[in-house]
């Protein structure tokens, strides 16, 4: 059978006023009236129900799983105590899912990835697993890059060599890379051959147990301590303490040698930012994106409002800005530096009592 | 006796949301703790103490004028039930003051204007006074221009011809100009001999009554109407209502003939809008003048930052801009575009509901 795997560990700083601390990004209504995990899990249809979804994310949010997806089990969420990035959150989802379903294929996903074209992204996905169970291989989705993006590592492969001939082929990895530099995003364009890596993985449980066997011998020997019958909470928390904080990308995807790439062209955006957000949102002629009623916009153009509708918003004279209010914060700011958003986050944890307002 | 008079009827359209339709800019602490029209009467000092100011401002602010000034006598708050612009407002508090003291010579101020240098300021009004006292003219304050402003009138004097040699002396008025345009507004610099109008006068009440009987007779007729020993609530009412609205620059100083204008330098501002505002704020060392705590500067330059401090206000990579939140609003304005706050308000009145955020 085959199984979602939703990771929700992110904590959505460059979100700030929206996602604070007891409430990240996954869990926020971004684009209208379901949250991102929502939307993830409302994406994967009739190819994995609800109830076949999984969900890792930080102990202090399954409550906010339970409330935003009712229809997953108790015992498919994990809480991580601590985060340990992906490698352990996937090594644990696939050592829980192989004890219920020896035979269990996993369909691993961000929890806060929009997706245009829902349909090509479920047969991307059908095509995955059938490769991943067949020829027990790691697949991972890349996308086809249409700009120079310097924020996301890129996946090299090789283009001739598909063992299929199907709409959606897998071909063999060549190589990963880290986020490169505009000069060398500009090359790898040009050049072609080069995908995004969009953090999405398909596999079968038992080939990435397999790999963690092989490349990650000290996570393995932790998942090796769960010998009962069912995983106590306990042992996980114990796993989380104990294990490497180490990417799937780097501990396995970079050393395994069974690594396939399917390419995809579905609209996809990582919603990175408020950038990201405003460049999604429906803009008006103006090309502003306004969240909320009571907001009156004098010779403004391109921005993006999001406010709490209970005080009347006005924009004067400004470009190209995002304005973000909830109970907690506001923020204003410069859409092309949007990046700079988390900085913020970080000034106020230094500052004494600035946690109130995270 | 020497009498203030202050004008209060502004409702600070330019100043939302931090002026409403219930506080006006005058009853606003816009610097430091005290408010407009406070500061307005501090600035008298001994000059004029607080029980001999007379206030005449919209009815529906008389209470706000009770609260901030309690020094000033129920009688001496004049309330408007109608804007009639200054000239109604200055005719019927110089009536009133003529009944209370013959030779009451009146110093009429508006309640929302900036002074640097106080003591100045004091000394150009007792020689106005004295000069208004003895000469019986009609003394308009004029202020030395450093800039060829378009937001203020003009008046044009005979540097020649003063009578006295006194460090403030008055002198004659040649004429008075609407709002220049630009190019007008430079040769008036260039030319020499132009004085801002300030919008402050100095004359006796009888002076002022005798202009109006010569240049306003309709208003003049509707004041000959309060003939018992005091003035009843519904004769002032009458005489609001009858009024024409025309203002006193237009309806007396225009026409007579016993107009003097006293030049001066003062650090005077009429702080027509947030601009204005900032310009006189203390400014940190990247130029952002920030009226609260809670707030964030990430990467921005010029700014106004004036907020509640209930919720944390972050601004990133944005400069030259007004942020100005309340309770019932929340405005971002180009610092360069201050005056199309005006727009919004009247836009907010005609919409339905609208008026719940004025």
């Amino acid at each position: 059978m085959t199984y979602g795997v939703i990771m929700a560990g992110g904590q959505g700083t460059r979100f700030w006023p929206r996602s604070l601390a007891n409430r990240p990004k996954q869990f926020l209504k971004l684009f209208g009236d379901r949250t991102m995990i929502q939307m993830t899990v409302d994406r994967l249809g009739q190819l994995i129900p609800e109830e076949r979804c999984m969900v890792v994310t930080n102990v202090d949010y399954t409550g906010l799983v339970r409330d935003q997806l009712p229809g997953i089990k108790d015992d498919f969420i994990i809480g991580e105590p601590v985060a340990r990035n992906t490698a352990p959150c996937i090594a644990s989802a696939a050592a829980l899912l192989q004890r219920h379903d020896p035979d269990a294929v996993m369909v691993v996903l961000p929890a806060d990835h929009r997706i245009a074209d829902e349909e090509t992204f479920r047969s991307v996905l059908a095509s995955a697993i059938s490769t991943a169970n067949e020829e027990k291989t790691l697949v991972t989705i890349g996308i086809e890059p249409d700009r120079p993006e310097t924020g996301y590592g890129y996946i090299r492969y090789n283009q001739e060599k598909s063992r299929s001939r199907k709409e959606h082929s897998a071909f063999p990895v060549l190589g990963f890379t880290e986020k490169p530099d505009r000069e060398k995003a500009i090359s790898f364009l040009d050049q072609g051959g080069y995908l995004w890596n969009s953090g999405m993985f398909v596999w079968r449980a038992d080939s990435i147990l397999e790999a963690f066997r092989k490349h990650q011998p000290e996570i393995w020997s932790e998942l090796e301590k769960w010998t009962g019958e069912s995983v106590t909470r306990s042992e996980i928390d114990r796993f989380y303490q104990n294990c490497p904080s180490v990417s799937v990308d780097y501990g396995i995807m970079e050393q395994a040698d069974n690594v396939q790439v399917l390419p995809a062209e579905f609209g996809w955006n990582d919603v990175g930012s408020w950038r990201a957000v405003y460049d999604l949102a429906e803009k008006d002629a103006d090309g502003n994106a306004v969240m909320n009623t009571n907001v009156t916009i004098q010779e403004s153009q391109n921005s993006y409002i999001s406010t709490t509708g209970k005080r009347h918003v006005a924009l004067v004279g400004v470009e190209n800005v995002a304005v973000v209010e909830t109970e907690k914060g506001l923020l204003i700011c410069d859409l092309d530096r949007v990046q700079e958003v988390k900085e913020v986050v970080e000034r106020l944890r230094r500052e004494e009592g600035g946690d109130e307002w995270l």
